[in-house]
């Protein structure tokens, strides 16, 4: 039997799409409703199977779910689930994929109602690619999924909205939302600046001399920009506390550069290494 | 028949070993003496079939050979060019495979004789993985190797270096040391210090929390420190110059993202995002 009878998912891009086929793949759910604002898109969702019904409106798509996943760029995040709270039962499970979570969950707790059961995630899965096309069953598999109760979520919502990503094959992270968007800031959103800078800063007339290294550095660059402008504003404390402390360390290198000490350049690569050899692959 | 009798190959880690196997593999030599200090790496590579013989020194593996390539650590390169100039053949062709080029080039010209054949490279092949274990016989397969001839250089010797690299499955890219110098240090040698930075800056406590894109940001800060740092430094003025273009980009995300800049924002990450679909994966 499947734990739910109706799972809505606001937004089939890569990560909507991917819930959805993962619901179905594991069977987890008897309908799949997946709505967005445009029926060409939803229609590529539910030909790749990610989806089994669609609507146009969230209203009408969540008026029947146990669970609803907003899956939709961070400024439209809170929106929606207020709207989905406003659409579905009142018992339904209410949570969201937003690469930030602080003021995404202080908007929604700001207006939602006391009877609702909203708990904020974060997989950590997304990829420079976008759209359903990319959707895969398995992109949950051995991922974290970071979960981000605050006071107001009772113990039964959180370990609902985290049983449902571990039936997903996640690992599930509970952390606040502000501890959330301190860490991704610099695992994350830091990063996501960094790569950008590395490939504004690279002349056209050298891209051929480009090779792995340039493009690992640089993969993440080709994310939406629209999206990550949003991720960047919602963090953007803690987004710029880590880039000061980053810009302090690249300013150490240039330093040690300019001196052509040996042993503070090497000192500064090892510190990175070790860091890097804990994470592996 | 083979192109090569005897093909000399002074450091046998990831490119030296893969510069053995791919001429084993496309029979181009009927003799590969792997140069090395220490016997067991040796006896390493030669069980891995990348090299058919072993020396410990220079001066008696480079005997007989008719190409040696010197793939050991930049700072070491001039010298062990010269001393492999010395115990070659007088028409043996010499090439290396160092990540900088101009330093390297003006300490061999000042020494070695006007009879000799000398023409430096720069196989863009390299990796966070070192040691022969690594080695590929198709790591150059559709890689770039850059082909730096001076005023000093021959057509000819010029030539027969290129052929050796194409013959490897390479293209080949003719530039100038300094030129090479220059696009390296904003292709690689920046990427490298600053994907070094982001892992650097990432506490041990989020490393639970770092995904797909720190990952590929930080890959190649696992890179040798003692190696990068005399590339680093090896280029230190090019490198000093690519960071400061790549320091003012970042000051001028800061400052977008301080004045909540939302429009420029977008339009440096957009900027990134254009080099970095005109490279692809």
């Amino acid at each position: 039997m499947s734990r739910f009878k109706t799972v809505a998912i606001v937004g089939v891009g890569l990560i909507g799409g991917s819930i959805g086929l993962a619901v179905r793949d594991r069977k987890l759910a008897a309908a799949v409703v997946g709505i967005g604002r445009t029926a060409p898109k939803l229609k590529k969702a539910k030909d790749l199977g990610a989806i089994t019904e669609t609507s146009l409106t969230i209203e009408e798509g969540a008026e029947k779910a146990d669970i609803v996943i907003v899956c939709t760029p961070v400024s439209d995040i809170a929106g929606h689930i207020l709207q989905a709270a406003a659409a579905a039962p009142s018992t339904a499970l209410l949570t969201d994929a937003g690469s930030t979570k602080r003021k995404i969950i202080a908007d929604v707790e700001a207006a939602i109602g006391a009877d609702k059961h909203f708990v904020g995630s974060h997989p950590l899965a997304g990829s420079e690619k976008t759209g359903a096309e990319h959707a895969r069953a398995d992109l949950f598999n051995g991922r974290v999924v970071v979960v981000t109760p605050t006071r107001r979520t009772s113990n039964g919502d959180m370990q609902a909205v985290a049983d449902f990503w571990s039936g997903l094959g996640a690992s599930v992270l509970i952390m606040t939302p502000d501890a959330h968007d301190r860490a991704l800031a610099s695992t994350s959103h830091l990063p996501h600046l960094v790569a950008s800078a590395v490939a504004a800063k690279t002349a056209q007339v050298d891209l051929p001399v480009t090779a792995g290294g340039w493009r690992d550095v640089t993969r993440i660059a080709a994310g939406d920009p629209e999206l990550w402008t949003q991720i960047l504003l919602e963090n953007r404390e803690h987004v710029l506390k880590s880039l000061a402390g980053f810009e302090k360390t690249v300013a150490a290198f240039r330093t040690a550069l300019e001196r052509g000490d040996k042993r503070r350049l090497n000192q500064l690569l090892t510190e990175g290494k070790q860091v890097r050899d804990a994470v592996g692959n």
